[in-house]
């Protein structure tokens, strides 16, 4: 038989609709919003033209904020340093194409969307890639806080109102995400490529209308602060604390490379070719990402912007300090102001879609805290429920832990991108370098037995890739430790820390459990096997619930079966029995007695004397129970039926039956229980549907 | 079979004390305490002299603010209405005699312990019967917080600093009462026993001391007050409106009444014969009460005790408004004052006593409260769980609900006594009539059916004596609700009508979920009979909890048995569908595929869809179930059991039996599960144990 079919799905999709379309549960819906249907997940697999914005939100919205604190670092020591910017820009961009070029090899290799932590997990061990998942997750903490603060300082350089609130606007918008990803909005191509390509062409368009007035006209474009002197903190900077400030610099810079590896967890959702299709992408993406960081680096130099580490202080207007009231726009709004005019509607555009390019950015965490998730919790680093669909709790939880987290460092860090970026980049670091040297290893071991020239050639270019992405990303990151560890990096190790110790413990929990619970090898089912069952039917009144229960206890051919009651009240027990013997209910009906009126005790100590009397019979306890629709009948109903179960389930040999009453009330509760069902887990689409098929048939039966 | 016998209980007591010996659930423990052995409950019924000051708390630490309150109200026109007085106090005592020898007649014709409740009930119908309930929970509501305001008075007057925090020591006092009662203290005897008997004999010492004093020895005793004036609100009021003035005193001094129906709902705790234990006790009560108020009122006249309705205007010192910062001492302590002297240890230990009694009065209604609740959840009109033992829940959200509301009341009134006292009678002289009158109507129908003359007579007495306890109790209320409704009675009756209309809420629901379910009275086994089982043990792993699940379904004997998986990852189940193989198991595995790794949708659609398929077989659900210690294990198992089990109850036809699996941890939880059992509930020593064997032998199986 094949379950689960069309006809199926077209019914059940009737009712759900019946269901929606009627207006319950108003309030969480206007909260958290109507469910989308779960079939639909993952309809249509990515094409480039989506997948680039869906997955290159976050590299590409860096050159927003990298540009400007590569400037502001230098501006530690003067003016004269920011000669070195183009430099650095260079350095960022081979480290680009270095990271760019690894990657490539890596969605080659593991298509399956394990992205780092895979690769460092089967080559380097477990603890290479629980540190990756670690650092990871630490990122992806700070992908929201940062790209928000930025996202909010560039909409603030339009709107004075959200600067002057920051911390408010910010904690906002970190809730309005966290909104709507628990509300389970599917993660839509449209929704991310409109803002995406409009930021793009807009930064693309200034960077040629820059050039073409700069070159072609020879106009002078000014900044808003190209009249502002820069105070040098440490004038006539040389040796190795100038070599030390430029490395400050460029690990700034790296922030623009954040999110490479996003890509490289979501080949899964790429149309096919995945592989090849992802890499292009991730060509693509590097391109774009280095052209407009450079573009606007050079912009920057060209329309003589100034930007200082400490504005108020080291930031001079007619050689006075421009003191603390003073907001420091970003570079790129900067520029903007300079190329198309400040106010301008240009500029307005730009910055609009700036924030939102950045706000996607975050959102992309969202997305990826999840899909990260489901993959630790396959490897039971997480729980389990983690990685199949559904328990919208947990994945509620994981999200209110990002959006917390998140949260709570926007507001120590007052908002500010400058002081966040020092957090940033150490995560993606430790990660690009573990994965790189994984992927060394992983070159090693496939080199050993393959024969094939041509192959050959092609696993030693790939090595050579890979290594030198290992030795420049462990470089990077050595610099990235040294220069800002004090500077913040520090919060973001200890982050790593509590992550990594958290999932330990876990993964320590489930496999004690396993090892608990592991069957034997020999004759698996003797020493579980009871010899005969006892069933027993619990029986408060004579109703439709109790009838049902006993029927079905009947139906179930036990070895024995009986009714028993608890004698709370010796009217109500007579009654009972009165009717049991009128309807002549060929069971046989046992009466516990209960002088303080309490219903559990006696019947586990009745269980517990039948175990007593015959350890190798089992017992089945049957229990009717209520089915009700709304929670606060759970308070009317149920109790004495929910604790008794509960604690029946402590007792060896026992087995516990529910034999449901569906009240007309259940009716609302069945209708929620759907709507939960159709929810979105955040990260879904990236992680794309189950490979159907790949190792077994749709409900093969295995007779 | 015996059960539940010695033996067992003595093997269950060993493992108990093992279990509460170690030291675990810290914290709780601190705040809640260790839970009793719920088989001392009631071990012993309450003598005499043990259930007077059990019962009579109440009614007799009334008397510390009732004769205040009489001179409060009196003042308002001046010194000379002090005068009436002695009236007011006949007046009282007349009610008390009357209304005592009303109970008496109760206690005799109602022995169950329902009390004004059942009497309303039984006699007049559902909706008097709730009215007097409502009315009897406002009053527990009021008597904690008139009780413990008055008190921290009573306090105060011995140590200044509790009355300079009043409302703060009040809701301290109740806060400590809860805690005290959610973890089950048992209304102890003694505990109760030496404050009320150390109350009564200072109280009693005191008025012989004090008339020795003034009479014999002819000494002038003084209070703190005797030199104080008192400003008239109203000077030389007469006609109406003094008729007004000395109605609304003698409703203020009823509030000695209160807490009389207590013993009338407590029959069932006293030793037999019961009902005459009881009567005699309600008299001995009614006897002390009048004699110590009528005393106070006397010894506080002799001593020329000054109290004004608003202190800090009316009450003048040397011709001086005695202002805002005079705290007016409560009656007792100021006679106190003047017969012992101020701060002697007389003094002192009578003001401890006075205010330890009046709480025990407040602990009182946190026992009576349960005990009502038990009877309104026996007809229904409360959770059913209320009647019988164990739900703790439902138990300490009944006391949290009162604590809150008294704690409101306390907070909104500045623990006031004055002030909540003109809320306080209308509910009690509510149920004192609406149970007069029910007994007037008991002796009614009695009298048409009773021949013999001699119980004719009797009855015929008691008849009256009802009679004259329904008009006079009648005409108290209609004064005290005519003298308070404006100062504050309404808010007892607004209290009331919101009790009366959730009661009746619940009791429409039982209602209709009852009628809902009622059994057919025609052959009651065939419309729900289906007539064929098909077992469906749900499989994710094979390990020791599935091969136990699969152990279980097949001792069953369904006429279909399989094993079901559900295909969210490939890889594992590809290694199932091996392993089942390879050991032979001999139940066919059925595969479902999840494209988007949903565990409940597939299964619920396989069921529905044999369900449609066989629209006359039961479907058995069996699903392996991890029993864990902790609730944080919790969230690392049973998640996808637990919500499909959820779902699975709403799917008819279907019934789901858990097959647990305790994991080592489990222990944890099931000594916790076990320390829960032993809780007390309040009230439960005033209720008494189920008339045990009266209608049932214990255990009797009616095979």
């Amino acid at each position: 038989m094949r379950i689960g079919g069309a006809g199926e799905h077209g019914g059940f999709r009737t009712l759900t609709i019946l269901s929606v379309s009627k207006l319950t549960d108003v309030p969480k819906r206007i909260l958290i919003g109507r469910a989308l249907r779960s079939d639909k997940l993952g309809e249509t697999l990515l094409p480039k033209r989506i997948a680039l914005p869906v997955f290159a939100s976050d590299p590409l919205s860096s050159v927003a904020y990298a540009p400007g604190e590569v400037l502001l670092v230098l501006s530690v020591a003067g003016l004269s340093a920011y000669h070195f910017s183009p430099w650095i820009a260079l350095a960022v961009v081979v480290l680009m194409f270095t990271v760019v070029a690894s990657y490539r090899q890596n969605v080659h290799a593991y298509p399956s969307g394990g992205g780092d932590y895979e690769v460092a997990n089967t080559n380097l061990g477990p603890k290479a890639g629980l540190t990756v998942a670690s650092a990871l997750l630490v990122d992806y903490v700070l992908t929201v806080a940062v790209s928000i603060s930025s996202g909010i300082e560039n909409l603030g350089s339009a709107i004075p109102f959200v600067v002057e609130h920051k911390v408010a606007c910010a904690v906002g918008v970190i809730v309005l995400l966290t909104l709507m990803n628990l509300r389970g909005v599917k993660e839509s191509g449209s929704l991310f490529a409109i803002p995406t390509y409009v930021f793009v062409a807009g930064v693309f368009i200034m960077i040629a209308w820059g050039a073409y007035q700069g070159i072609v006209l020879d106009e002078t474009m000014k900044a808003p602060t190209a009249d502002f002197e820069i105070k040098a903190e440490h004038e006539g900077l040389a040796g190795f604390a100038l070599v030390f400030l430029l490395l400050r610099a460029f690990s700034s810079g790296c922030a623009a490379l954040t999110g490479v590896e996003a890509i490289s967890n979501g080949v899964p959702a790429f149309r096919k070719p995945k592989s090849k299709n992802a890499a292009t992408t991730l060509a693509l993406m590097g391109g774009l990402a280095v052209t407009m960081f450079c573009g606007i680096i050079f912009l920057a130099m060209a329309t003589d912007v100034r930007m200082a580490e400490k504005p108020a202080e080291d930031l001079l207007h007619n050689g006075v300090p421009v003191g603390e009231g003073y907001v420091q726009d970003p570079v790129i709004s900067q520029v903007a102001a300079a190329v198309f005019g400040d106010g301008t509607f240009f500029f307005v555009v730009l910055a609009a879609a700036t924030a939102l390019v950045l706000f996607l950015a975050a959102n992309t965490a969202y997305n990826g805290f999840p899909l990260l998730g489901s993959i630790l919790a396959q490897d039971r680093y997480l729980p389990r429920q983690l990685h199949t669909r559904g328990d919208r709790l947990t994945f509620s939880n994981g999200i209110v832990l990002l959006a917390g987290a998140a949260a709570l460092l926007v507001w120590v860090y007052g908002a500010d991108s400058t002081r966040l970026i020092q957090l940033y980049i150490v995560g993606v670091f430790v990660s690009f370098t573990l994965s790189q040297i994984g992927m060394v290893r992983h070159w090693n071991r496939h080199l050993k037995s393959e024969r094939e020239p041509a192959k050959r050639r092609h696993m030693i270019r790939s090595r050579a890739i890979n290594a030198f992405g290992a030795f420049f990303t462990g470089l990077v990151l050595v610099v990235v430790l040294a220069t800002k560890f004090t500077h913040g990096a520090w919060v973001a190790l200890l982050g790593m820390v509590i992550f990594y110790g958290t999932m330990t413990a876990i993964r320590r929990h489930y496999d004690s459990v396993s090892a608990e619970i592991a069957a034997a090898e020999e004759r698996p089912d003797e020493y579980v096997r009871p010899s005969r069952v006892r069933s027993i039917v619990l029986v408060s009144k004579l109703h439709k619930p109790t009838l049902r229960a006993l029927a079905y206890a009947k139906l179930m051919h036990a070895n024995e079966l009986e009714a028993l009651t608890v004698n709370v009240d010796p009217v109500e027990v007579k009654a009972l029995k009165e009717e049991w013997e009128r309807r002549g209910i060929n069971v046989p009906l046992k009466i516990l007695d209960s002088p303080y009126r309490e219903i559990t005790r006696p019947v586990i100590e009745y269980v517990k004397s039948i175990r007593r009397e015959s350890p190798r019979d089992a017992v089945s306890v049957y229990i009717p129970e209520y089915v009700v629709g709304h929670w606060y009948e759970h308070l009317l109903h149920n109790q004495s039926a929910l604790r008794l179960k509960g604690r029946l389930l402590f007792t060896p040999g026992v087995m516990v039956t529910s034999v449901p009453y569906q009240l007309q009330s259940s009716e609302a509760a069945k209708k929620r229980a759907r709507k939960r069902q159709e929810w979105n887990a955040p990260g879904s689409v990236r992680r794309g549907p189950v490979e159907k098929g790949q190792k077994e048939p749709a409900a093969k039966n295995n007779r």
